[in-house]
């Protein structure tokens, strides 16, 4: 790893997207990164401050155009480009720069899902045999060694780091998994639609891309994994709703539990799969997750609830859909990758109220 | 019925409420009803002006105390309660005044789940036996006739608009609907509660009362009436969430089709059931339902979805839950009552933006 | 005018953006008026259900492109059309079309002063001079023979309402009006504009426009005329915010009072110029304004303060910016140029909460 | 000061309010402070996870009563009561302790002045007399050898560090301050009020205390000083409004310049006197400031604009209330009382989106 006078110098592409910003935001106060290199398509040679008047005054470098990248500026690079951009910029990059993906294209394994999903056929599968699925807390070791990781989905992230245990531990039924999402409006990007305008989404409530949401086929990959089955094997029910909030995601899971298992076993095996972890918290009997507890932080808290229906429980899960469940998340996995503290430039507390 | 220039004499009882509110809003442009009385305790004495400002230059009476009504005055009370309160009031009305209620204290035909759900045993049984439950579009006959009608919890008039008809059809289970709901704010209503302040609500998601809300063993009567079992042998999920929005509600129920049936067999019965109904709409094919669509007004909207897994369905309904989710059914209510046409004082359209 | 079985055939041109929705929703209830002629630009051919979700199933026409319409199918238009599109389409209306018009095209009546703050010189000279500004309490004798109203801006519609009848009688002095303004988010219209995206609007404030909004010369050009003296020689300070909420406008007029003049003379003078007025209201001494007070209605609240500055007053007024300050004065407007009774269509009450 | 092994303990007086809860989020992240008393008047007894369940997990002490507290185990204490009890209490305190007030005890100077405007004659004059006004950039030289530092409103602090050095400099008039505030709502605490609850705050936008908000004679008393006059001969207008976001606080001053000064003369003046502040920053010129800029940091942002009236300026200041106008400035404040970096704790970026 670097020594403490040598810092790493990280990159930031696609810096002027929601994702960027937060990447951006995290950075600035861990103490073993600089920022040396920020891109931005329609915003190159803009300044931060125009982009984003929020981080004016830090000192951090003009956005520039992709193209112009100078790759020996850099040791990590954040990818926070659109879908299916990333692949054809990141097969051009050096092998020593090590790759932070918050995009979707290195996050599903099987070449025919992904065409299926995203519309095209993967243009980098070498780099994709080789990219690690960064869910942190369930695959540290593998992050660690990684040249490029990809980091989940805002909403598998919270939806798998709830049920991945349970499924592993025997404890639900991968096969009727019922899962109710909830995200705040910056889930959607920083992209002008109309349905994002403050007059459109706030004070109102909309369930959108209902049982066809691009993060179903990656939450089935991995608790298909899970459940020891192949991932086309696997269909879980995914409705996400978008909330009249800026940040945060709530996961509300209805699950049905294997023969003899009661919502305290959920509970005991979820705390024993975390014990220990920096930001994974199982919430005390009966507290209930909220946005509110994590927003701006890291942190994941996770209860468990008995349903009225016999046999049935209630898992819920609650992230910053832009921290845990994107940038955060990513600096987390940067620090392993280069042999850091995990928590770093993480440690600030939620922000509340 | 009354003819047209003898209006029919209105009180509001627990006017100060926002279910009082709506009540006035919707009264005040009703052509044939005139408030005459309006209730409230804290705040007897006061003009409307003070307790509600927008409610100021309409002419209304000003807020007195219950004990102080004089009954003679009315044709018919809206009784906004709270919970328990009711019963005891209502139980000394004259038989010539007609009640539309807005609390839950007639809604449970058991008296044994009452007493379980809400703590003390019912203290007007007898009235309790008259009580039509007035979920205006399925028992719409009964109300015709009925002195007493106990109004739908907000929850249950969305859960099982949506979902009645496809039991009873036969088209889905009812032993397994899982019933994810999510309302606006003033669902917890007027009263102070540091959970509802601005800095702690706004721009978070809390789910609450995780399957012990008072809304379930409600649904549960009417859905086990549909199925043609005991109420006490059927058991719903029920998880309903707090959303950073003021009035709304919609309703996400992740059900299980009955063998055979699919997504477009419950659109088609749901477009049967309600074709010709002034306030209940099936969306078109895929068209989502939200509560931008419906506020401020009476409507509800419906839709169906597929599900991923195979044999399960979805089904969303939106409403106000200020209106059809209570003042508005209710006057929806009165209206049926005293013979009126049913949509009079419903009129108006829904606001958005 | 109209006899009672024949309807006002009514277009709305740009009915896709939010003036041209809130005229829908408002006309809607309008009973004796049937909309005929939708146009839009980009949603040409489509249902309104479409474009707007919330007012599908109420049968109204499908959205056309304005080069389709058939003129002769209309008695009177409301142009929500892009500032500087009106003129030229106005221009080749049948002249027995009447036009309220929403845009800013007919405010200005200087055409120096329009180039100056529109870009270019007006292009409909001889129909703005017969153009009558729509501040209907100000002007209602006028716009009862009216051919052409131009409906003023949301802002000044507040501004002038509050502080013209104050100048007129000379209470304060008009060369010292300092006029903090703020609105809510439908303010800026539907177009997809970076700034109101809810993630980046909502939970934050923004001035903008500083002492260059296009609303400041509409207000000197009245408050001139109030004072006696040329709107080139009058000058007020006009400072907008962008608020976190939907709808909504309040004016916080901080004003120098004549000699010897009090607050109290303020009050005075206002209750005096609006008694009898339907829809402005001054609240009794010491309520103050506020927007959640007329939300959804037709109504302005008004009240004045005593400053800590001696000799100093504090005027506030607060409107629906969508309905007093848009689509409602128009109809307000509409309904004395058709000689009907003012409020028609307008009655409902605000929505709170 | 401390060595580097030996950290300073802080206690929070009035932990389950707002600022307690913003001090204890910031000092988790100060390297030099560990909380070693947390006090609550009804919580005492709870967990801080129960309290604030953002800060569960972090292994603060529990609440206790203020009674209970050990002064011997605190070195400082941050003082977050309500007004009135603050002054009782600090009496009581080992001169040893070092304290930071929160409260509005002890920022006016003037006894007759804090009598009229809260209600009763101060009760620990003595303290008064030795208290540092706790404006950071203006009084740091002060405040590192205060004992007891009354730290500003939050009004007060973004209004003076825009306004005074104007004053000062003779720049602007000092006696025609026209300052119209905006406030997020966790400017009115925690505690339970109506006008605070979601569904009567949201989506509305409410002046209140105009012209009589206990704010005003702290900005008097210390704006009479910039322009070298007795406070009681200084009037402002104040007028505070309520905004619907959580957080955050702008502040638009409208100010006559001096005889033949500009608003570039401000700025110049800002820029000069703000050079080098880590938490101050004039923007560029034009640049608007917006409380998105500043959410969750201790930054304050300023700029000046010409008014469209001749001999005017406005003057535009953003803060986040719970940091800079609040617990922020009070960290800052402790640093300087420590021989401490300022800046320690305080340095997390803004949050936005």
């Amino acid at each position: 790893m670097t020594n403490s006078t040598q810092k790493i110098k990280a990159g930031i592409l696609g810096a002027s997207g929601y994702t960027g910003a937060e990447a951006m935001r995290l950075l600035l106060r861990h103490p073993n990164v600089e920022m040396t290199l920020l891109t931005a398509d329609r915003k190159a040679g803009q300044p931060v401050e125009e982009v984003y008047p929020h981080l004016g005054g830090y000192g951090l470098p003009d956005m520039i155009a992709v193209e112009d990248a100078d790759w020996n500026t850099v040791d990590v690079v954040f990818c926070g480009l659109p879908h299916g951009t990333t692949q054809e910029i990141i097969a051009t990059l050096p092998a020593t720069v090590k790759v932070v993906d918050l995009s979707a294209d290195f996050r599903i394994e099987d070449p025919a899902t992904y065409a299926e999903w995203y519309g095209h056929e993967h243009r980098a599968m070498e780099l994709q045999k080789g990219a690690v699925y960064g869910l942190t807390e369930l695959y540290r070791d593998k992050i660690k060694s990684a040249r490029l990781v990809a980091c989940p989905g805002c909403y598998p992230t919270a939806v798998l780091l709830s049920l991945v245990p349970l499924v592993a531990a025997g404890l639900i039924d991968a096969d009727d998994l019922v899962i109710d999402a909830k995200s705040g409006i910056t889930g959607a990007g920083r992209g002008l639609k109309q349905n994002t305008l403050f007059s459109e989404a706030g004070e109102g409530l909309s369930p959108y891309s209902i049982a066809k949401h691009r993060h179903a086929p990656e939450i089935e990959q991995e608790v298909a994994k899970a459940a020891g089955c192949a991932a086309a094997d696997m269909r879980v029910n995914f409705v996400p709703h978008l909330i009249p909030m800026s940040r945060g995601e709530l996961i509300t899971s209805h699950v049905r539990l294997s023969e003899g298992k009661t919502a305290a076993d959920l509970r005991a095996e979820i705390a024993k799969v975390y014990e220990g972890e920096p930001f994974v918290r199982l919430l005390k009997e009966g507290a209930v997750p909220q946005t509110q507890m994590v927003r701006g932080s890291n942190n994941c808290v996770i209860n468990v609830f008995e349903d009225r229906i016999k046999g049935r429980a209630i898992v819920i899960a609650a992230i910053d859909n832009l921290v845990k469940g994107s940038s955060g998340q990513a600096v987390q996995n940067m620090n392993l990758m280069f042999g850091l503290e995990e928590t770093l430039g993480l440690e600030q507390a939620p922000l509340f109220p």
